[in-house]
């Protein structure tokens, strides 16, 4: 079957931050983390500034899968200066968004079996007038999707999670909840996991926002005007959803084996237990889109960049977990 | 030395609890978990009703230490009505709460050395007319702190945290924030590591309130206005203390490392990770106080008392910490 050559396209990130050192060590690794080919994407001389394994440079993602064997496939970005590792620079962010851009070309275009991002920098890319939040919303245009319909899941081995809200003042939070918007990521998780995560009757459960989840009213009135409805409203629909839970008892391992994803209502409730968990093993996967994108949960780390101490353990968990949502994926679609 | 012979009291909560079941379980376990000799204390029947071992009711509390070996030593409180296990009733609450004065008293007058208080219902308390909202503040009372100055620490294996703001709706934590807040209760947790846990010169992580701690503000100023100013106060007495951190990012192993601490802004930022780590280990002691006390961090249990299904792992945690808190604080004080 010619779906099973086609690689994963994992774009480099920031040229002088770790992206490139964990691709390299991925490859390394590649036996050991148990990945698929995969092509990087991005300027072949921020690796070699940081890695000393074999490259092949290529032109057709097609040949990834037989040159993955002796050396670590790249299409190469030209850029117009090589940063030194830890010292970003205005073209290594024009890279570094070329990179992401023919990644998510190669996806859309069906080259590609899915999209792993490495991490960039986004003071970088506003100072070249990139107008998107982050990568996600900038890949959520690019594959004609409203970044209001994507959300961002967080996964790791035992535990994913769904955040309403995400970069806001935790005062602000309250305000920004909404019954439908709890429905709308509530039901973007749902079927995120039905399409990516091959689970055919996935189980929500929903986090309240205060503690011990209000405690009827007495501690907020949130979970009863809120996040009850949306909750109502998302079972009627047919779907498995629980809560409002406390947060403080949802995240133990008897607590997490009962519910494929925990949708929480803001970014701390849904990133305290993730990386409490795995810190090291944390991937962020775009729900909602109509191709598979992942990346490491960490970002351009510029401050250990070119020392040789970058932990390629999400990157490997990113390009994993890109490789069995795009098989789910090719198995609904079938 | 007598000091070496004073056993810890035990008070078994609401005697329709798990309270009774989990404290009987300990003395079943005692060498396995590692306890040193403790006094129950509440009515002799709630133990009989959940519990086949063996009681030995002692009047005075010198005695536990040679009764511990036959039987579970217990201080009998007198109790209008034997509550079957999962019926509270007000016969009950007042059980309880006669307990736990007796637990307090004795340790308040040396004959304990530590005070360990079973699950009480809030409701049950309040329905007899306890004016207090919970154990916490009554222990302050009688032991003649406000309750303002004292501090809720909960510690598991790997983690410690103390939470400024409690039981209080999310919206409010923002506004109920203060430098001087922050700072009390940042210096209850450095000089309860002291004398609890014989750490001379402890170490406190103040997290941040809002998502990546404010990032320079444009998330939330809350870090710039209210807690750095905390921090730069603390530093100035001579603390060590490091922040304000991410939330997310300080409760992993290695940031777990660098600190005996982490006080955290409202509740679920310092319950969520506890729970996650240690969810059947996580123990609950009071800062501030001229006694030890701590608790098992559940509750009541209503729905399962009687059944034979509590586990006792919390209750022991508790009654081990409390006695290696009542150590560390001789040591002090001698």
């Amino acid at each position: 079957m010619a779906t099973s050559i086609r690689p994963l396209a994992v774009s480099l990130g920031d040229p002088a931050g770790i992206g490139p050192e964990v691709v390299g060590k991925c490859w390394d690794n590649r036996g050991r983390f148990g990945l698929p080919p995969f092509v990087a994407i991005g300027d072949p001389r921020s690796l070699d500034a940081v890695w000393d394994g074999p490259i092949a440079t290529i032109d057709d993602p097609l040949e990834a899968d037989s040159a993955f064997d002796v050396g670590l496939p790249i299409m190469a970005i030209a850029s117009a200066s090589a940063d030194l590792p830890g010292h970003p620079s205005v073209a290594g962010a024009h890279c570094s968004l070329d990179a992401l851009e023919l990644a998510v070309g190669l996806a859309r275009s069906g080259s590609a079996m899915a999209v792993v991002t490495g991490p960039v920098s986004k003071q970088q890319l506003y100072a070249i007038g990139f107008a998107h939040p982050g990568q996600t919303e900038f890949v959520a245009e690019r594959c004609g999707v409203s970044p209001g319909n994507v959300a961002m899941m967080l996964a790791g081995p035992s535990l994913r999670t769904v955040p309403v809200t995400t970069h806001v003042p935790l005062s602000r939070v309250s305000d920004l909840l909404s019954p439908s918007l709890i429905e709308t990521r509530g039901r973007a998780a749902l079927r995120g996991l039905q399409r990516n995560f091959g689970i055919s009757e996935p189980r929500l459960a929903i986090a309240g926002l205060n503690p011990h989840a209000g405690e009827g009213g007495a501690l907020g009135r949130e979970e009863i005007e809120l996040i009850i409805p949306a909750i109502e409203a998302l079972r009627a629909e047919g779907w498995r959803v629980t809560g409002p839970h406390p947060a403080d008892t949802m995240f133990h391992a008897a607590a997490r084996g009962q519910y494929d994803a925990a949708l929480c209502m803001y970014h701390d409730q849904a990133l305290i237990p993730l990386k409490a968990l795995h810190f090291d093993e944390g991937v962020n996967i775009t729900l909602g889109l109509p191709i598979v994108r992942t990346a490491p949960d960490h970002g351009t780390a510029f401050d250990i960049a070119g020392q040789d101490r970058a932990d390629p353990r999400a990157m490997a968990a990113a390009i994993r977990l890109a490789a069995e949502c795009a098989v789910h994926r090719a198995a609904v679609a079938a």
